[in-house]
């Protein structure tokens, strides 16, 4: 039996290592486009920043290791180009232009997604940058070292945008943010928590346009200057982290059902066609609080995606949770996590909520070096917690994951004020700010 | 009415700010033995190991606060000496000896624990301390200075135990620890897990010695050697962290029921006397797991008992759960944390358990400054989530606190495992160890 996966990312590189955890005789083919494999895409803004040394450092395994260890194959720089899913066969081209052909038992897409180039003049300019491979970033360090760049203009002020910006500056830049929306993190926090990730940048020496799009790159050749609203600013090169888009070409071929945003799965991560799987970026999934379809393009879905469609083309039954879209980002000083529903799409669903909120510190008020928190709880009106924001200088990521196991298992507001959150002056405080802040939404919930 | 609190601890001080927090007209007089209030004992080793630079740090509010942000009444350096409950009344006798007395309408017993002093040769020479009180904390600089200590013996391996060995060793002390456990926190880990602490603290310095008891202590007027087994070593001052002993005096001379180890309480903290209250170290609670009752000498404990007891006393109706004895400590280096069951007493108590471990980073692997983090759970035989033990470099006490919600919501190892953890290479790894150790048990359980 042959598995082939197409895709090196997190979700197909999990799905291979997963099947051969669990099945030692299948034989698994994973082809990817690139040229690099198991590096951590999220990584790439702290390369820039010059915390991570090198790219090289990112990259975690090589095909010859995936080979020796696991008795995975990985054909590298080939790209699939059709699939023809009543005869279980792919076609493939190598990177001198040669076709294959290769028949699958099982095909798995983890094809992922493409970063969104908003169609405007100047988007093919030198200079001009996405975020999504490793290569992106070592073009973009080797474009400001080769040109000298002092000025950067980062369009999208999400988490990857944000991150790049404080990247930029760390190398050196000065740099502009450009953001549609009225606030930074637009998808991740609500506006008054956003301001706090906003304010922090600013006193970095960041400049952030909200409200605003990019509406033109102007050069020659190379990026000269972007125009944002009726202003020209300078810049010597533009990072577009204007969000991604998934990529369904290959599962439209293939015949598999499309959902509202991307492939459509069922919990087993098997497309509408029973022997075609499909994981990460480029599928859509069940919303936890609202049931409603939607995208979760993070490292931690495609995994936890991966290991489920592992296990089942690997004959063990296994199902993928409808998601939270928990995230977490670290930006210079601060640290900024989410989890479930924000006030924000709360109100656009006409969903009824309740608003707990605390500040803290993450050691005892005595302790040296302890860092502000700050929380914003969202409930349903009967006091289920339903999100969480943190914003705080340590400490916030496995508070997210408590509160995520919190909505996942429907703890009350009651429960949480009065729940057990161990203390010692150096880690934390006695009265835990998620306690206090449960405890702010139940006064309004009596 | 007057409610008269006995006791100035968490437990004490919170009961007082929360019934004021809810009712403004309520007298409240609190009553206490020490000169000094509002401190944390928790953060006494940390003052001897100098990260906190002073007693006078920790200590975060004086009676005059008390009376002026929350009208209430602290009455320092006053021994209550008997209660009266068939008449409302305690007796008195202040600093200066005069007695006198006390009318309540509530009284609430938060009499705290007295540390347990065993009973041996030596034990009343100069240079034996315990660590209980700021007193406590202050006397033991000052003879480190003017007797210009060099060689320290520390009497029991619990937390605090092993946190003033720390404090200790960083004032240059030599430490010698000596347990008659054979392993360090023997209440709060299992022996596994405990090694790794141990080798820690002896690799910092720390000499250990296990499963013996401190025989007697030698010296004239003051401390000048130990007796541990046949062996004698030289000593200058000896630290008594042999656990505490509930102060249940009173609540005997109120007629309270006592129960198997402390005060008696039901859900609201009120005594078999009902206008009489206890919290904090002086009560016994119920065990979560077993249904048993057990003690809960935790600050945390203490101060979420307060605000039950003051709730209830100010008309508002609040019940305090059964515990998980949920702990964090912080040694050097080492975060060390543990909720619920541990394996140890889960065999005591013949409770039928699979065990699932994990061992990770604190960051992605390429991102400087990652820890090791080592992770036991516990679970039933059905798989519902016990307990968990966690040593590691950072981010522990989160952790806990995560996994003591699961343990109250009963959540299973397959949840667990496929639980929605955030990622960011700056503070996680892409697969959690806490849903690894959860994998680890499933396939022990399936």
């Amino acid at each position: 039996m042959r598995v082939v996966i197409i895709g090196s990312g997190a979700a197909g590189l999990t799905t291979a290592s997963t099947i051969r955890k669990y099945n030692k005789d299948i034989e698994i083919v994973v082809i990817t486009k690139e040229r690099e494999i198991a590096y951590s895409p999220c990584a790439i803004p702290y390369v820039i920043e010059g915390t991570i040394k090198s790219f090289d450092d990112i990259v975690m395994h090589t095909p010859a290791d995936y080979k020796k260890e696991r008795n995975i194959d990985i054909i590298t720089e080939t790209a699939v180009v059709d699939v023809d899913s009543k005869n279980n066969k792919i076609k493939c081209i190598d990177k001198n232009g040669n076709e294959f052909g290769m028949d699958y038992d099982y095909l798995v897409l983890a094809t992922g997604a493409e970063p969104f180039i908003p169609p405007i003049e100047g988007k093919d300019l030198k200079g001009v940058f996405k975020v999504r491979s490793i290569e992106d970033g070592r073009n973009i360090l080797k474009y400001i070292e080769e040109e000298k760049c002092n000025k950067a203009v980062v369009v999208g002020a999400g988490a990857i945008g944000l991150e790049m910006a404080y990247g930029l500056k760390c190398r050196g830049l000065d740099v502009l943010v450009v953001e549609m929306a009225p606030q930074v993190l637009p998808r991740f926090l609500d506006p008054d928590m956003a301001e706090r990730v906003q304010k922090y940048l600013e006193k970095e020496g960041i400049k952030i346009i909200l409200s605003k799009p990019l509406e033109k790159i102007i050069g020659e050749e190379k990026v000269e200057a972007v125009c944002v609203g009726d202003q020209v600013y300078e810049a010597d090169m533009v990072i577009m982290a204007t969000g991604v888009r998934p990529n369904i070409e290959l599962a439209k071929k293939a015949g598999c059902k499309i959902g509202k945003f991307a492939i459509e799965v069922n919990e087993k991560m098997q497309t509408s066609i029973p022997n075609i799987y499909a994981v990460g970026d480029c599928v859509e999934v069940v919303d936890f609080i609202t049931g409603e379809k939607t995208l979760s393009p993070f490292g931690t879905t495609a995994v936890r995606q991966g290991k489920v469609a592992g296990k089942n083309i690997a004959g063990i039954d296994a199902k993928f949770y409808p998601v939270l879209n928990s995230a977490v980002s670290k930006i210079g000083e601060l640290e900024i996590g989410g989890t479930g529903l924000t006030a924000f799409s709360a109100n656009l669903k006409r969903i009824p909520i309740v608003i707990g909120r605390a500040k803290g510190l993450t050691r005892a008020r005595y302790y040296p070096g302890g860092k502000e928190i700050e929380i914003k709880m969202i409930f349903s009106e009967n006091g289920t917690v339903f999100g969480c924001q943190i914003v705080g200088g340590e400490r916030v990521a496995e508070r997210i994951d408590a509160m995520s196991i919190a909505i996942f298992k429907k703890v009350n507001a009651e429960e949480i004020a009065n729940m057990e959150f161990c203390y010692a002056p150096p880690v934390s405080m006695v009265n835990e700010p998620l306690s206090l802040a449960a405890e702010d939404a139940l006064k309004k919930l009596h």
